[in-house]
């Protein structure tokens, strides 16, 4: 099981933006759609072996968290404006009542309200990395796939305080290469990594 | 300078399609237009030795094709509905005449009446990459980077008519890894192998 937790800190929790112009009215979710996009998707289909959690600390409802479970997702979208209608469906469910952990909303689409804290209590046994620029390059870092679990920053990094909570449960640093990119392309290259890992030795031979 | 050329089967070549309905109104435009994020953007920045072609083979007004240089390009977005109107007002700009090669519309973005021989033809001495499924790995492909240029097909892959095009030219096939991705996601693993050739050894020493 692979998990990615990206953070948006100033991502709306609350479903009122617009999709006509969603990196204004939405404080950026849109970066945060597009890492569903390129956590739960591939060339005609869903990784079924993926949960994406997006931590919305942006808004008046703010914080929340929404969870994709690719193992129970149907209908996913890989164009922008399709995930930003399925994300603002989702936040303008009932909301769950704080502390109570996620509440499914759809099959597969999970909604808690609380910040990082509801993310992390729901990873299991994962293994912890956060991805930081000069860290240990991840090809190097002897992840074997298994049970892992990604925190991914946004347009501003992490602020102190989650650095802080990352540190306590142990997150490992790692980085994916030499320039600063955007969060869903972050996603992507630890996704080959762990792809690659997993694949038979075999896999590009004719 | 790194070129990636998205050549789109389905992907409409007039600017007459909905910013509402984006996958379904313009023949899957939405996969090239990611290329466009995907290969220009980074983090706060735009990388400025890429170009990006996107060659589009679906509608009355097909082929042409759309060229992006980030050297001279501004105002480039991330969301998918702003690179989507950019692409709209450059489609609906007066087209040029077949034959005269690449006619430039805003500053960095230029539109050519054909198909893939007019991003072929602007190509200079670029080596030329294919990718392909199951072809030898690009991390073992002995890149260095320089000047090249990747070919990159959509959600159907490549016509025959192309591929034999590619092959005419000397394309060598690489591929990116062991799962069939998105055709930005591509973009984003060839990006990545080139970044860490081109970067000093010590990128990821804190």
């Amino acid at each position: 099981m692979r998990r990615f937790i990206v953070i948006g800190q100033t991502a709306t929790a609350s479903g009122d933006f617009s999709l006509d112009d969603l990196p204004s009215s939405s404080g950026r979710l849109d970066i945060l759609l597009r890492c569903l996009r390129s956590s739960l998707l591939i060339s005609h289909g869903l990784r079924r072996d993926v949960v994406a959690y997006l931590v919305l600390e942006g808004g008046p409802l703010a914080p929340r968290v929404l969870r994709v479970d690719g193992a129970a997702a149907k209908f996913i979208r890989p164009d922008e404006r399709a995930l930003a209608l399925l994300v603002k469906r989702a936040l303008a469910a009932e909301p769950p009542l704080a502390g109570r952990g996620f509440l499914e909303v759809k099959p597969g689409l999970a909604v808690a309200n609380g910040g990082l804290d509801c993310a992390v209590a729901d990873l299991g046994g994962a293994t912890p990395y956060v991805l930081e620029e000069r860290a240990p390059d991840l090809r190097a870092a002897g992840i074997r796939g298994g049970d892992t679990a990604f925190f991914i920053g946004d347009q501003l990094g992490f602020a102190p305080a989650t650095r802080a909570a990352l540190a306590d449960i142990g997150a490992c640093p790692v980085s994916v290469g030499p320039v600063s990119l955007h969060s869903d392309d972050v996603v992507v290259l630890i996704s080959n990594e762990l792809d690659r890992h997993e694949a038979d030795p075999g896999w590009n031979a004719e």
